[in-house]
């Protein structure tokens, strides 16, 4: 079987030489499925099940609260940290891990704004993830900010001195478009103005460098690359040069300089630290920090070599084998690329659910997106190919079209 | 052996024939240990190490993305709130479960004064658990209210036309001192503020009636009485005459009308799902929902007679036994107890070491108190009367001395 672009046995051949060969290998996935769903729900590492009964069964059920400090409890979120932080360009302990995504957010965005109290803009762009753009509104409902939506095609247009914040995310959860971190970050600081990046879409999938771009403040998501399971905690980095001043608002006894003293009054502890609130989620952290371990040793350059491998192929089977049946609507220029494909379809929807019916995962995002995620650490050359024969499969006998999915395919 | 109060044989006797007996084989506890720390973090119920293979094995790793309807998670903080109902006297659909208590703190802080905007006094009192304390700070300073600290023997006194939201803790942490929520219910509602009820250390141990008492807002922890995990995630409930009115401020995506539409602009979702933000922690959910069953057919009223059958014995004990080596902090009265006994002492850090070294584990809180929390589904009269045995033994010979607890003995 060939095609223009590649056969099947020269995907093979791609997979055995990638220098991340072995890594598939310390996942746990099921047989006959095409996982293209990372960049939602990151595939379970082997090691997290062992890791949960530990947890369980040792650490709750034998040490009970003694646990707190003989297995290090404490300072879980600050050890998962840490193995986040040479994915993003972070330094150690300056990380947070502990909150979800959207609470992160809020406490970011109004951390970020303090740091600005002369200013009172916050810049977000449309296309944003929902919960991002919908917790900037709860926050400047409650700060008192104006928000001001810029173009996405050019953010930096709506800079100006009265901007406190830029809030971006930086790469697009549907059209898989990257934004250019370093530039952007320059941008804003030549008006004075913050940024802080969401990157809930790249991290674990395309090399991100913090402190080498002088960014400030970041925020990502650990579930979908980082592969920490549904709904774990998110991350949070301020730049070290922010950390003495920052002020979040939610101000916990886990952000106290000295918890267990139980003073009344509040003194937040030095560094990322004091962006704790609450107890840590002990039961996820412990899943998250495990998983993470799959990145061990993992060059982040080869992460990416084969990230952009892996969507190059995608793209060019998809348009040798059908044409212009679809509309990528992701960037072909590489530095403008996330870790994903999405295909504009009018039937999109029932394309999706019909290729879930063959085994291949990826998933609709309204109203017209078919989004495929291309985790490098687990997903292979010959899935890509699998993956788009089974999608000629679905075009030519038009099982997209199934009376079961019209409703979801009108397109309004 | 015997003491003036009770025999071993006779504690043996009253847990026969308690009607909570067989409750106690529903955990997973260590061999010779007197646990009496479970206000602080509970035992492992059976069930949960099951429930962690099937969530992490079956519905992460073989359902992957598509366990968000198959295996409902979508809704888990949902299901786990209507098992926590029943035990707080609120009506199912009404409690939400999602974040870690400081930040459910702050968001109904934030949610309370919001429902009274002409009011700008926040009403604390000063012997609440630190982070309620530092978390009202954070939301006095976010939305420029006054925090104003009660008299903790009579909080109604603190109470005017000023008032937009009394919060008080139902249970004291230190002392286990409880106060009347009915009555300072009342006394709120009759100056025109609301009040706010923090159920950590009562919900699992003491019954609640909060629509009985025509309460406003509680918030509660999930890791202590309800077993649910360490740093699981905490509850919220909101009268729901207040829901359709009720603003919080961390307008995340799961709190939407929509979630899955991905609308620009927020929508709030109907009743208590509107106090939902991020993604639901599912791991943390998942053991919480599970370890919530071991409640399921207890009668609150004789949860309520097993805890105090088991205080009214350990202060018997100790005073039977020990006379005046130990002022009991806690009330005698029964209208005013929860369901822990504090021992006040100079070297109470030394006393909880030294019992802690004999297996029977209670906590020290600064600067001298030796707390004792009584589980009621799980420690029994036996366990009480053992303890005592080991205190006794413990103030004969003098371990709680030694000179390893001598700076932390040292009370300044």
């Amino acid at each position: 079987m060939t095609t223009g672009a590649l056969d099947r046995e020269a995907a093979l051949e791609l997979d055995a030489s990638s220098p991340l060969a072995g890594r598939r290998e310390l996942f746990d996935l099921p047989d006959r499925i095409v996982y293209l769903d990372g960049n939602s729900l990151g595939a379970v590492p082997r090691n997290v099940s062992e890791r949960m009964r530990q947890v369980v069964d040792r650490e709750w059920r034998s040490g009970l609260i003694s646990s707190w400090n003989t297995a290090d409890w404490v300072n879980l979120g600050r050890r998962a940290g840490d193995k986040i932080a040479p994915l993003i360009g972070a330094g150690p302990g300056d990380v947070h891990v502990g909150d979800s995504t959207s609470v992160t957010l809020f406490k970011t965005l109004v951390g970020g704004a303090r740091l600005r109290p002369d200013r009172r803009v916050l810049v977000l762009e449309p296309t944003t993830f929902p919960t991002d753009a919908y917790v900037a509104a709860g926050v400047a409902e409650t700060l008192g900010l104006e928000l001001r939506w810029c173009d996405p095609s050019d953010p930096a247009a709506s800079l100006d001195e009265d901007v406190a914040l830029l809030a971006l995310t930086h790469v697009d959860f549907r059209s898989g478009a990257m934004f250019d971190l370093p530039g952007l970050t320059r941008a804003a600081h030549d008006v004075g103005a913050l940024v802080q990046w969401d990157l809930c879409h790249s991290t674990g999938a395309v090399p991100v460098d913090l402190l080498g771009a002088d960014a400030d403040i970041a925020v990502g998501c650990t579930y979908k690359y980082l592969n920490g399971g549904p709904g774990s905690p998110a991350f949070a980095w301020v730049h070290p040069r922010h950390q003495s001043a920052w002020d979040q608002p939610i101000t916990g006894w886990f952000g106290h300089a000295r918890p267990f003293d139980m003073d009344r009054s509040f003194e937040p502890a030095e560094g990322i630290t004091r962006m704790a609130s609450g107890t840590p989620p002990v039961l996820a952290l412990s899943a998250l920090d495990t998983a993470l371990d799959v990145f061990d040793g993992v060059a982040m350059d080869e992460l990416r070599a084969a990230s952009l491998s892996l969507t190059d192929l995608f793209i060019a089977l998809v348009e040798d084998r059908l044409g212009d049946t679809f509309e990528v609507i992701t960037p072909r220029e590489h530095a403008r690329r996330g870790s994903q494909v999405s295909l504009r379809h009018d039937e999109a929807y029932g394309v999706v659910q019909a290729l879930i019916e063959r085994g291949v995962v990826g998933d609709f995002r309204t109203p017209d997106v078919a989004r495929f995620g291309f985790a490098p650490l687990y997903v292979r050359h010959v899935d890509v190919f699998d993956a788009v024969e089974h999608l000629v499969a679905v075009m030519q006998s038009e099982e997209h079209l199934r009376p079961a999915y019209a409703v979801r395919n009108a397109v309004t």
